[in-house]
């Protein structure tokens, strides 16, 4: 299963994944999908936002327990972020009817899509969208790097735009359970392969617009300039200092420099911003450092998006935890479909698997064989657990 | 004239030009040309390199008189920067003809190619490769922004990848007198719309690599990072402070971070930095301050070009000013292909013409009509002088 999607979206010369929304690398993972749950009987629906589910039973019977995660990537991504999530799904079904397993209410598959958000800059965008947290307006006029329009990407991809909350959807989903590779090293030195989730830090986005004036780098004289990249430079390294101070992180690795010609002092440098931490008035703190460097620039610092601290369902995270026997309880800085989830009320919980770098968002993304195979044994608990009792 | 060539290649959003080596809208400003030859009957040549030569006269007769300048831009580039230069030369000869002017000796109008590098990264490509200060092979394999290679772009241009020095075009070139819009503010508070070039300053073009380890934007703590763009804030910063205090000018204009990603942490800044200034020896003490910088970030700063100072002939720098009644003498710090024609041994002059805001590489990139038809005037008193006698 795992190795008719390896080669999807594999850039040769880095190793790294390249698995942008609605592309046609999208489109080869989500006939995977489809193709795996086909095989398996599983009934495939696409809510209104194109997300996927595999169901096994009617999922208008009553609502269900869903599990998957998502199958895109970030630029250069790892093979586990996303993936290890719904091909985990698909491994749990599988030894549920080994074991002759009858669900006592439907369990299903979702595939979310965009939740990196590396195309268009909005994380979690298929989960937003399914909920409602996104406003569909506002998604549609988002524009990629090459200037596409997320709509234009949608009528591309052979989807509709007439994309927003579904509350059909949504009401199948009487609990989720997502299954993904820790991201952290909070595995790394433990005994245990898996984790139970307990939240997911605050996170924000932000672009930061600094402008210039063009002119010729050989011929304008320092006092002359009006260089943006020297206020940009400030702000990467402000952007550190401050985090460090208020106990959060920050990162600057994307940048926009117009034109970009060794010759030529920019107009404008446009950089976004990624912080994140335990304590959202922190993560709050760093951004307003950086909004008064931005403004004392002459520039602007915009959010592009703000999601607060996510605490997972105390009553499902016990009961994943008693089913589990009690492995780590951890806490984490990346975002999820299961928080969007959280968020909007549905009882949601996460198993974590080990990593043993703490790598991610890089090629160098890794988990042991022995590890994952812990982690379907996980979930298929999980899963037997959950399902096998009507709510 | 320019009515013809002012919308080739505008960006209509930003108003500035993306006139770029071996492009479709390159090859349009190189038909442009060649009807602007025909339809004066001047004889078009194109050397071993690509670049263009418009004669008037046997050019194998004797070694002629040339002018002329080019017509590619960097990103974003203004209206002047080149064309400029050709359409004067064109314009001079209509009066020379007007006035039944005839030419001892062979009078040629040149389009010298890919002048700005902002393609391939090498300023000047067209002249550096005529007079062999390019090597043939390194220039081929320069890529693009795009991956693509100067030599598959010459293909896709109908252009040949035999490119090289060519003596046989050298040798029709007896002297060359580029006119050019000035590109700071030396003549601003001036009386004289136009002045005589003196020297280049030395200039060089520096890549800075610095290698980071790609992860998680949100699960990484800061102590377990490797960012590469802490080390290129400083790099930006120091180049500022280290020109300063040298006396030359640096520039970080440009810029690739992979991958590129709001969301992850990046494995490599390729910066590329652009130094010049009145000395050599403080351009180079620059450039080892931020060569130094580098290396303790352990990445490395790689020379793409140098070019040493350029006198320009001081025979014909004297027979110019005398024929212009003694206009203001300036040096500069941009490069030309003049420069690469002087250091080449060719009795070379330049002729810059008024700029009221010194801005230039730049949509607001100016020089007022009067000025423009004072530097064709200037233009045509020399192109008389020099090609009213044999030698």
């Amino acid at each position: 299963m795992w190795s008719d999607l390896i080669a999807v979206g594999r850039d040769p010369s880095t190793g790294g994944y390249r698995r942008l929304a609605w592309t046609r690398t999208d489109h080869d993972l989500r006939e995977w999908f489809s193709a795996a749950a086909d095989s398996r009987g599983l009934d495939v629906t696409v809510d209104r936002c194109g997300n996927q589910w595999a169901w096994w039973g009617d999922p208008d019977a009553n609502p269900g327990v869903v599990t998957g995660s998502h199958l895109d990537s970030v630029p250069d991504g790892g093979a586990y972020d996303g993936p290890l999530g719904v091909i985990a799904a698909f491994a749990a079904v599988d030894v549920l009817r080994g074991n002759g397993f009858a669900p006592a209410r439907p369990l299903g598959i979702v595939n979310f899509c965009d939740e990196e958000g590396a195309r268009f800059g909005i994380a979690c965008a298929g989960s937003r969208l399914l909920t409602g947290a996104l406003a569909p307006d506002r998604a549609l006029a988002l524009r990629d790097k090459d200037g596409v329009t997320m709509a234009e990407a949608l009528v591309t991809a052979g989807r509709t735009t007439s994309i927003g909350r579904d509350d059909e959807a949504l009401a199948r989903v009487g609990a989720f359970v997502e299954l993904h590779v820790e991201q952290g090293r909070g595995l790394a030195e433990r005994e245990s392969p898996v984790a139970v989730a307990s939240a997911i830090w605050p996170h924000g986005r932000f672009r930061a617009e600094l402008p210039g004036e063009a002119n010729h780098a050989g011929t304008t004289r320092l006092s002359d300039r009006v260089d943006p990249t020297l206020a940009y430079a400030r702000l990467i390294l402000a952007a550190r200092e401050s985090a460090q101070r208020h106990g959060a992180v920050a990162t600057c690795g994307k940048v926009r420099i117009d034109p970009n010609g060794v010759n030529a002092i920019p107009s404008l440098v446009t950089a976004w911003i990624d912080s994140r931490g335990p304590v959202g008035d922190d993560v709050r703190a760093v951004v307003a450092e950086l909004t008064a460097l931005a403004e004392s620039a002459g520039g602007t610092l915009t959010e592009e998006s703000w999601t607060d601290a996510t605490t997972f369902d105390t009553d499902l995270r016990k009961r994943l935890s008693h089913a589990l026997g009690e492995p780590p309880v951890l806490d984490t800085g990346a975002g999820h479909d299961a928080g969007i989830l959280a968020a909007h009320g549905i009882p949601t919980g996460m198993i974590f698997v080990r990593n043993p770098t703490g790598v991610s968002h890089s090629p160098a993304e890794f988990a042991e064989r022995d590890d994952c195979l812990a982690g379907v044994t996980a979930l298929t608990t999980v899963l037997a657990d959950l399902a096998g009792s009507p709510a």
